[in-house]
């Protein structure tokens, strides 16, 4: 962290002020020009506040050069992380370090009908893992608020015909009691800054799949990682999932210079959810694709049997049939990159 | 609610569609024109789901007409709500229906001293309400966290001392056990969509200060509020804090039209926290005028006695000498406009 | 400006990047703590392209202490520049250093009726200035495109009849030919980074009322009149109307903190344009009263007689009757900051 | 364009409004149901003013289905335009329709050597196109603002050297006497809405490149094309080039789902820009690789033979070496999605 100090101070006011920043734990380094001081803030400077600093009368500037997450950053754990989870079938799937997770479902568990037959029809496509909500954070109380332990009940059911892996949401923590079962803990965008949510799951062990929030910085999405990996859970899979923008052709705008972005500054995966980005099934397809080719080491896709009669985001769910071609193009993609897809050469 | 159809469709799938919709507990009204089939939805549309619509292949566009919030709504509750909060000084303070709130105090509670001085120096230059944040949503893992209980216990002795009401966040619901004397909740932009919350909020008795999420429109912000309303709990204060877009000279962009557009659409009072939206004390007390010249019902002051060296957000807080002379202003600012604030005629 | 060399950069590499500096006219100052080496660029640093810095392979960051524009800069000029323009009835109005310009008219002129109506009407209510646009750009080149050198002739007329001086927009370098009568040459928003018009406005001795692009910073803002002043025309008046964000119930978000952050950054004037910000005629009011609150200069208002048979932005015009009540508002309001209003004592 | 009339409006003033509409050239057809009456605006409504028509007192809200746009529009015009522009060397580059053009240079015509180097660099590494900045719209004025005449004739003598047809841009109409052997225009991000030079491009020859504004909608950006095509000039290669959020870890956010956006709206070609989208260098590649598997019908590409000593935007330019291996991998996404590149096969 450097400090630039507003001209004109007097020597004894600066050296006040560095004896204030020394108490924060860091070594502070004094440069002197003719016109200008500018210190130089040395060892762990993820407790220095920069606000707080901004505040101080002598400040000029405070700019940070390190990032403020340590656990996340690729600068520390400078290899990728691969994510395993072995399914029911015995199978073991792996997302990073060169594997390509294709994780696929309905939004919304509805009947059981639906669920199985989703499942079935991703699985002889190829995908890796079964997604689907039971418990669902919509916008207004008077929408269907998903099945809640009953569609859990479905999942499992699911996952026992297909041995499909499942991911699902989470949206309290008291809800940990019954996902037992559940493969994947997926945090939904809204809750990316749960903070009391994120430290609880720091606790747990199993693997989270956190969502960018719609108006997160990449910054604030591997802080929100951080506040898991602090607490010990250090199997954390991030999801870019679109941002807000002012444009409102699609229902966000997907960012997937995320992608690169993200994996410089971070060793952990990275997976995109088009479906959610777009909220456009004829779209899905070609971002899924870009996805892949901008380097993610994974998908979330939203696939349901009947669309048109989806209790929820229907317009941007594609059928069994779609989500079959588009796999048999991704693998192609996934080559090309020298990444390996679950249960295909 | 009205919904094109598509044109060339054939009057049977049109048929069809509306015994779907009509199923949905809506009735539907036909409009054929020579080449567009128009139907209109009435009665109770709040629980109809417009994406899920427009995933229909027969549909073109879907126009929702009315507003889907009801109790927040001010088309059925046209007057203005008024929240009345008494004082353990006996003085009763009202929050909208033409009263102005004022809540000032600092971010954090840091010790006995600087809450007491605050808490002194704000009432004396006539603020309505204590504010204080006991548990603190950090952005990092590794920044200060609040003194949590013992900050409550902190606001508490602070409200014996002064009187004045006590408004702090909630960030879990577990923590509504220490909230006894808390006399306003104040829920977090970053937990405006944490659907579970406000369901729990919705049982408690307590008025609850729900701030805008920084990237949340003027209908999410409503349909937070009727998240809680639904559960019974009527008395919601609405907070603009800023909202997030391109430009970085301010923390966040106020944006000071919310005030009259959540006005028009909802009977519920509105204040506003400068402090947040700006980050920069400087700015404070120019947004302040102009968030009571726009219509605010009050506002929220982040006022610290050290500044320079609060704990959190110390760039952003004005001294207590400071409040007392925009509060001089504040009150020519609201004459003009007839509104009364507390202990002033 | 500062920039954070590479760690374990060798000093000979150190030394020759600083001669690269130093041929860009700057002097360099070097500072090495133990673990960064820091340099200082001390001079005149706003020809000196930060992003092609960041390019260099040694170069950590760079920051910029001093910004980018010099004339339009409050610290190099710390006084309040006030524009003085005589109206053709002998009277001066003044905007800016403690007078507010009102600015009011319709969106276009179209009839030779309406602008002379208008005209009298915002006169009666103390308008200092008439606005209305000949030249229109439009969304659509199929909309109504203004009546060109027509609405010139139609302004000038009003002029001649009420003695206001005209406010208008040139789209073009080449219809200074017809602005002579001209007495404030509007710059839209859409324009404002067109730099080849920016550059010949600095050559013409009108007052320029640049308007802030729609995704325009603050300093992109103030390069845009660095651009005109460095032509040599200092008469540059600073207009905030409205910024593009996620939100869409009002057109544009009106960013009032723009108001202090100018004022701090520039000596230039700042009026506030309410009607474009917000696109909606009954929220306009209220956002002027907030505007004069937070301290501009001015304001520019739309005002028709008749705005629901406007032939452009009907939607967000006032009324003379609604103009005149708020004049009076208007007042009272100045009057508690201290500013005069032409007309008025 | 459907339009829903507020409830209890009597039947004699609807029907004066629609003899209103009516005089702008539609036909109205009436619906009326019980609580609501709807009506439909068949022909053609470009020239309808929604804005206008939102303010009148009988609205409650209007609904366009078609878009505003029409020789853009892929409703009339179904199949994809292809711009064909043949080199001096004799070949015949494709854009659009199954064929990808890859433009690359370098941001600005720097010197003789520089861009004969990189001119010879990235026709060898299979370029179709060689572009190059000889008058810059740069945001301060002063930063190099390119080298005008001098620079265009530097890129003619590359053009000879290479047969490479080339891309440069546009900033004044009056540069138009200098462009002869420019072989497509490109209009700036910054012009977008300039729609003075759009509308004089309409009466050009040549095809244009028109880059989308940093904060243009998809259909702005449409809409700015149809200004072009209105003037009879149909050659428009639409460009995708970020756009401005509030993220700010790359300079802008590329969209590239505006790309099957565009396809989907328009015939017109789609490439995509990931050198000024990013800002970042290493991060070209896969945004490059991105945008072909998200089906764009070409790139352009900053390609600078030494990027730490470029006088423009360095930081985001790659090397011809770089730009060589992309090309290579390029081809294999071309291959994937059935698409053609020049001088490959």
């Amino acid at each position: 962290m450097i400090i630039a100090i507003k001209r004109g101070t007097a020597p004894e006011a600066v050296r006040t002020f560095i004896a204030l920043l020394e108490k924060q734990g860091v070594k502070v380094h004094i440069s002197e020009g003719a016109s200008q001081t500018v210190l130089g803030l040395v060892g762990d400077t993820t407790g220095v506040d920069e606000k707080s600093l901004q505040a101080h009368h002598l400040v000029e500037k405070v700019i940070r050069v390190q990032e403020p997450y340590k656990r996340a950053n690729r600068l520390f754990h400078p290899e990728d992380t691969r994510i395993d989870i072995t399914g029911s079938d015995g199978g073991v799937r792996h997302i990073g370090a060169g594997y390509l997770g294709i994780i696929a479902g309905p939004c919304s568990v509805e009947t059981r009908e639906q669920i199985l037959q989703v499942a079935q029809g991703v699985k002889q496509a190829g995908a890796g893992f079964l997604r689907g909500g039971a418990f669902k954070p919509r916008t207004s109380p008077y929408s269907f608020q998903g099945l809640g332990c009953e569609g859990l009940d479905l999942l499992r059911e699911a996952k026992r015909e297909t041995g499909l892996p499942i991911v699902t949401e989470l949206m309290a923590i008291h809800q940990l009691e019954v996902f037992d079962e559940v493969d994947i803990i997926q945090v939904g965008a809204r809750n990316m800054q749960n903070f009391t949510l994120l430290k609880e799951l720091g606790h747990c062990r199993k693997p989270i799949l956190l969502k960018r929030g719609y108006a997160a910085t990449i910054t604030e999405l591997l802080m929100a990682a951080e506040y898991i990996m602090a607490g010990g859970n250090d199997r954390i899979i991030l999801c870019e999932r679109g941002i807000r923008t002012f444009d409102s052709y699609t229902r966000n705008t997907l960012d997937l210079s995320a992608i690169p972005a993200l994996k410089k500054q971070s060793h952990l995966p990275v997976v995109v959810d088009p479906s959610h980005a777009t909220g456009l099934s004829w779209m899905v397809p070609s971002m899924a694709k870009a996805a892949v080719a901008a380097g993610a080491d994974g998908l979330i896709l939203e696939v349901h049997n009947d669309p048109e009669n989806a209790r929820c985001d229907g317009e941007q769910s594609i059928t069994p049939a779609v989500f079959a071609v588009l796999m048999q193009v991704l693998q192609k993609y996934a080559a090309i990159e020298g990444r390996a897809m679950y249960g295909r050469v």
